[in-house]
């Protein structure tokens, strides 16, 4: 029985009263003591992805001394210490823009791992004292792309460009990087002057004939994984450069990491698995909604639905059982999604359980806040609907429960981070599976690849028929493919202005029901 | 048999290639003439929404000439017109901030319904050649109102207010206005003269004494839900001001509501419905992702969350048995998301399926775009990775189907939206609930209310104890209330400045584990 816990040091608690059952520590002995063996074996070196034959290493981002070899430690002190003086020397102004400007913007191109970290730690750590302002893109979307470009227009040579890709083989940040130079070099500014990379050594990126044009390079390691790369050079970079803490950022998910090294009773992230497992029953099938009640951290599930999906979202198990293991993750806010798809939650389905996140601090300015009502703060109302919610899901025989920090200062964001990333791990031990691969991203990405030469081949076999006007089928026949899939290339190739998919192609199939 | 939808003239197209089973259309006869029939018993006036004894008619706001009466039918044309002429007059000048400078920002109260059709528009459209930027308020949070107000705080006085409650009672939204009306009244800014409301005739908002005060005010209707409501005034006013061509919008939703009158074969909404229906057997447990190919409707899942999960997720059905119904969704964008759950969606459990939505026109300038790689652009890419990923889920027992669109231009807009509202309303009837009604948001509400009232006897019951030091279960006892909850209440009221709380409570409690 464990229903509450709280470490008074850094003010994180974790309260599972609103769960059904009570946390069973007696019953679950033995899960808890492979998961924490497992951590312990990860945390010091072992091969803890097989499958990729890769040690898993993202603990001591943090924690340096604890790196297996001297050599990773000291290659983790080096690349953060060149981080802090590559961000100091924008800060100052001794690096300058390509025109000889000060930076203003970071534009971060990457996307998954590259960019959902990031993202949600700048977001959750804005304040108007930012040294930087930071821009993303995520995807290769030429319109999403010509948004973001449009706004940095006017600022473009103030612009520092960060492009990551651990593999550097990641299409939709190539195509971004083309893109972006092609727009500096219609602007004829030096794209190479105002641009840093973030690879893995030897990568084809970092290979590239033009390596040695950009303004700074920083590493990425086999040893972390995509998804819990934020606190490597992926996040502390444009993170630095916004002008955030980042050492208070590592040191929070330090702490977080040994708290949960305690037994399991005083063991957050263990706990967290725990609760996630007995409201899996350990199967896949079951959602988790995550409802901050604080705007800051409406990133938060977003940065969770990779971590935790990717992570434990697998068909088979370590033993090679088709197990179609998955915990499905999604929200914004709180009280927001309140007005959403919280009648779904409390009248709905059985197969979701909620996870607060509470924020005991209100705002920066605590003295002078107006009373909206009922001599209560907005802030009280905040934490009432939370509370209040909480009580509604039980009382509909539903699930929740609350995690609660102090404020949200970058160590406190550190902390969830680390105990996300644990819970991760260890749910991945209870059930049996390999937390750190994800090879069902591959099916995609290899179709794309046939679609790709499939639209080739049929430019080619059009234009070996001029002047033939012909239905979708037809090209499908000639180029031996699904006439669905034709009918989509030939459609996106018209809209986009292809004459000869214009002239020649009719815009609909037999497939169609007339 | 129907795998596919094409709607030559507008470009709409639903592809269910990607599905396992074909849809299924004899089979389900009976249950898609009794959707039919539902649905046009509704748009002809029916109370559609039994429980709360309403007329649902959303469906009029695109075709008043289909309302029940002729006084509804002018009402909505006198209130787009007043509308149109409001938003000619700010743009044009005449209507002028509290300080006689012209508006340049609008930023619009209002949460759920009230919020999130006008944010996902919004996005959709925004243009470089916008006439005034949107800003939201859409919750309780005080250090989520200080960022947004901190953002307009150098424009205040030009900062157009909209204040967006149907039943004038919404907490959060009252407690927006209180902060807003304090953060103008500190910058001694006449809050009124800059400040519209949109709320229906006779709620405690609509009959405030300080009723007469607004610059302007223009109604919501009781047949009008708050989910279905971004074609009335709560969407269509900060929409018109941000520069949208509303009259589009209103012109592609009717359309989308015409082709949704047709046959099952030929009718859009029906077939989509029938395909929620049979991927999920009609019960609740089915997840439903939602992946827009385009960053513009990033917001798109966010909107269909309410949208579906608040009327389709319901304990009991029109008959009262049990039925805890629901379909939840998720979802942000591809091809980004491949690199975050698709993994899970790929490799993990069955109950879930995916809804993709294509873009033809990838972006505004078709004529130069950067190849990429291998004769293709990034939005070759785009789509390729949509066609790839969903080639992957049926290679691996997984449903999903395409839905596509033209461009994102303000009639497609109003078609989506429209597609999805009446496939809601068609699964309704399929299944046999109440869509129009959300009784379990008021559950949470509710209990919040009492929460306040403890906080509230709590710091009665320490104020009459002054100098007493003692942990929350003894405070919990002489208020007679769960620990737990008291222990949140202390630690909250400490961590924002409460004297008395900081000296006599003990922010943990026996509960906690030592």
């Amino acid at each position: 029985m464990a229903n509450f816990y709280f470490d008074e040091a850094t003010g994180l608690s974790l309260d599972f009263n609103g769960l059904q059952k009570p946390l069973d520590l007696a019953a679950n002995a033995e899960l808890l003591q492979k998961a924490q063996a497992n951590m312990q074996a990860l945390e010091g070196g072992a091969i803890a992805n097989p499958d990729e034959q890769r040690m898993v290493g993202h603990y001591w981002l943090r924690a340096p001394q604890l790196a297996p070899t001297p050599e990773i430690c000291q290659e983790i002190e080096q690349v953060q210490a060149a981080i802090w003086q590559f961000a100091e020397q924008v800060h100052s102004g001794r690096i300058l823009g390509c025109t000889g400007q000060p930076f203003r913007n970071v534009l971060v191109v990457g996307i998954g791992g590259s960019s959902l970290g990031p993202v949600f730690v700048s977001e959750a750590l804005q304040s108007p004292t930012d040294r930087l302002r930071l821009f993303f893109i995520d995807n290769t979307d030429p319109d999403g792309m010509d948004m973001v470009l449009g706004r940095l227009e006017a600022e473009l040579a103030q612009t520092l460009v960060i492009v990551i890709s651990k593999s550097g083989g990641t299409v939709e940040t190539q195509n971004g990087l083309v893109e972006v130079r092609s727009f500096f070099a219609k602007h004829d500014l030096n794209f190479f002057a105002n641009a840093v990379r973030v690879t893995q050594k030897g990568s084809p990126f970092d290979t590239a004939p033009d390596a040695d044009k950009w303004l700074a390079s920083f590493p990425m390691w086999d040893w972390v994984g995509g998804r819990t790369s934020v606190l490597s050079a992926v996040g502390l970079l444009p993170l630095a450069l916004q002008g955030v803490d980042c050492r208070q950022l590592l040191a929070g998910a330090a702490k977080c990491d040994e708290l949960s090294r305690q037994p399991a009773a005083q063991n957050p992230a263990l706990l967290l698995a725990l609760a996630w497992h007995s409201l899996s029953g350990g199967q896949g099938g079951t959602s988790m909604a995550v409802l901050p009640y604080k705007d800051r951290l409406q990133l938060f599930a977003k940065y969770l639905q990779q971590l935790i999906m990717e992570s434990i979202g697998k068909e088979f198990d370590l033993a090679g059982r088709k197990v179609r293991q998955g915990l499905a993750v999604f929200g914004n806010k709180g009280s927001s999604d309140q007005h959403s798809y919280v009648q779904q939650l409390v009248a709905g389905p059985e197969n979701v359980f909620v996870t607060f996140i509470e924020v005991l601090r209100d705002r920066a300015n605590t003295i002078h806040q107006p009373i909206v009502r009922d001599e209560s703060t907005s802030g009280d109302y905040l934490q009432a609907f939370m509370l209040g919610t909480s009580k509604a899901l039980r009382d509909h025989g539903k699930n929740s429960f609350i995690i609660t920090v102090r404020d949200v200062n970058p160590f406190n964001v550190g902390m969830l981070i680390a105990l996300f990333e644990r819970a991760v791990g260890f749910y991945a031990s209870f059930v049996g599976i390999n937390a750190y691969h994800q090879p069902a991203v591959e099916f995609g990405k290899k179709a794309a690849g046939e679609i790709i030469a499939l639209k080739n081949r049929l430019l080619a076999e059009m234009s070996k028929q001029p002047g033939v006007f012909q239905p979708a089928d037809f090209w499908a026949e000639q180029t031996a493919a699904d006439p669905a899939l034709v009918w989509h290339l030939l459609r996106h190739l018209a809209a986009n202005g292809d004459a000869a998919v214009k002239t020649q192609a009719v815009l609909e199939f037999a497939g169609v029901e007339r």
